[in-house]
């Protein structure tokens, strides 16, 4: 059995445990869901309906690209349902021989204005528009990596490493001095070893605008790594998958503020790596962050991390939010990211990527805070 | 009066006409609606509230950007409202002090599970979620472009050129083997003329990967201008706003078919340009095109060609699909980019920017077809 089907396998399985007949999930411009990948290999565009008779149909708008990438056991370009998700419904319906009446389950981001329409075109069955259902079923099981998505992203992690070895020799020995600079440099090294690019768009802000969460625009042709604090965000994607951490280089003088920043920040990444182990709620981990940076009145104004994969931003999320009702298990991959930023002295924070095993976490990144 | 006060103006007007009290505008991750940007300066991560009184509320998520920024006569941070995006609407209707059981509009993209929330929670207003209201209705203004969004396109096309120009002197001397290096070159080019970067990912297929209307992955350390047909599809974003050109270099020896392609590319793209004129049927232009390639036993895969702003795909389509109403105005400003792909020959694009005025088509870019 192919992994692609192993997953889909799980999707069956909680399908006729829900009485589900149909599942529809959509991966277009505007609506992206990675489940789509996950459970094909298809990169981009499609949709694609599991039917609880244990068969799947991709719908994809580039054939070509389906045919290279996809492995399910039906494909049909999306012209030849005139590129109608409803048309494609039926068609769907019609390959597995879902029952007029059955339940069919749409994606929950369905606009309002859109579910109107399968109501009214596709109401011949019984269509479930909702949180908690089948899509958020797979984010769960997307969020506990397999052993194929393990093994990808110990790859991942390895080219990210040897990157940022680059990164500190190159940029301490004064060899990339604008923020530009950065940014191709790991974009190029990332391509040249065989990454899909960079999995999101590179943040470099000099010691001038390291002050901001989100720098914008995300890099400019300032200096970077001037003396101060500046930080570099950053994701390496191979085959789909994308790393994402963070360095942050302080060039002496540095003043007390930015050393008490730098160390608070290291105690706040240590104590979280303390605290991540099987069975612990992932809100907790965040609570005792933000409490360590309270007691020093200091506050960060994001979450400590999140979950990476298909997606640079996924389940579980670290946040310290009421809401936040994730419990950490094994094969669970994420982001342990404390930061501090002053309008005056700058920003600093240090993101590695973590692997939950079974015995503890397991640091697959090397990223730091680099003192020159 | 701010050409922001001028461009909410226009929705207000169309409201008191409409009978609704107020709008909400969301753009955020996801859910991107760059009107807020067009009615606001703030570059995004916004809710915008306008009232039917003539003010208008925004709520950045990142406060600091937003003092730089937003124009509007109200500024509350998204944190106020512990980021719920009903929580803030309430907040907009005591500000504008908007009467119990008025009409109050939201996205049309807003899921249906999320609109059952708002009618629960802000049922004391009548909610409308719907086509055809107030986003449609800024899509349609957005379409036609002001005198400032023509000048800032005028300087973002000459940016355009020079880089163009560079392109072709580099890339047939053989200075930018690869794809990394042609879309490298165009990144820093951009950026240097203080552009925010490029549009979109730069897509850069060598002769080997011509043949797909989307390359994956956009581009590679593979050689670009190699003998064939290379394609460049690229755009660069100045102030907000990007521009959407595709070269493609042609380098001999060609076959006959490969000839044979571009001359009918070019043809195709004559003939689109001597059709488009005020009040003309977009969608006739796009047949025109269809069936001059028709005729050739061709046929393009995509559309001829849709507006660029704000975003690098916005109105008005033109394509020939029957549910294409847009008629072509002064001031519109669109793509025409016929092509043709070939599994075994590659592909080739001529994309150009066109500014449409009272005396007929401005061509503002200068992307060609390259022999050499």
């Amino acid at each position: 059995m192919s992994v692609y089907e192993e997953r889909r396998k799980k999707l069956y399985d909680w399908m006729a445990l829900e009485g589900i007949a149909m599942v529809m999930f959509e991966d277009f411009e505007g609506r992206r869901d990675p489940a789509v990948r996950w459970m094909t290999g298809q990169p981009s565009d499609a949709l694609l309906f599991l039917g609880v008779c244990g068969k799947s149909l991709l719908v994809p708008w580039d054939a070509n690209m389906a045919a290279i990438y996809a492995q399910t056991e039906f494909v049909i370009p999306y012209s030849n349902f005139d590129r109608n998700s409803i048309t494609a419904l039926w068609g769907a319906a019609a390959l597995f021989k879902v029952p007029l009446g059955a339940r069919v389950e749409i994606p929950p981001v369905t606009s309002y204005t859109g579910f109107l329409k399968y109501i009214e075109e596709a109401g011949d069955y019984d269509i479930l528009c909702r949180n908690n259902g089948a899509h958020d079923e797979a984010e769960g099981l997307r969020a506990v990596k397999d052993e194929t998505e393990q093994e990808i992203y110990r790859k991942a992690a390895a080219i990210t490493n040897e990157i940022i070895e680059l990164l500190e020799d190159n940029i301490t020995a004064g060899k990339l001095p604008t923020e530009i600079d950065v940014v191709f440099f790991i974009e190029a090294e990332c391509r040249k070893r065989g990454c899909e690019g960079t999995g999101f768009e590179t943040l470099a802000a000099g010691a001038a605008r390291s002050f901001g969460i989100h720098t914008f625009p995300a890099y400019t042709a300032e200096p970077f790594a001037e003396p101060g604090l500046s930080i570099l965000d950053f994701g390496c994607k191979y085959r789909g998958y994308t790393t994402d951490v963070t360095l942050t280089f302080a060039r002496s003088p540095l003043s007390t503020a930015q050393e008490k920043m730098l160390t608070l920040t290291e105690k706040a990444y240590a104590k979280a790596l303390s605290l991540v182990k099987d069975g612990v709620n992932a809100r907790e981990v965040g609570m005792a962050v933000d409490a360590l940076f309270g007691k020093a009145r200091k506050a960060m104004p994001h979450a400590l991390g999140h979950g990476i994969g298909l997606e640079a931003h996924e389940s579980p999320s670290l946040r310290s939010r009421p809401d936040n009702t994730w419990q950490l298990r094994p094969g669970m991959l994420f982001t342990l990211e404390p930061g501090l930023y002053d309008p005056v002295h700058g920003g600093c924070r240090l993101e590695n990527d973590i692997l939950l095993t079974k015995s503890g976490p397991e640091v697959l990144t090397n990223a730091r805070i680099i003192r020159f």
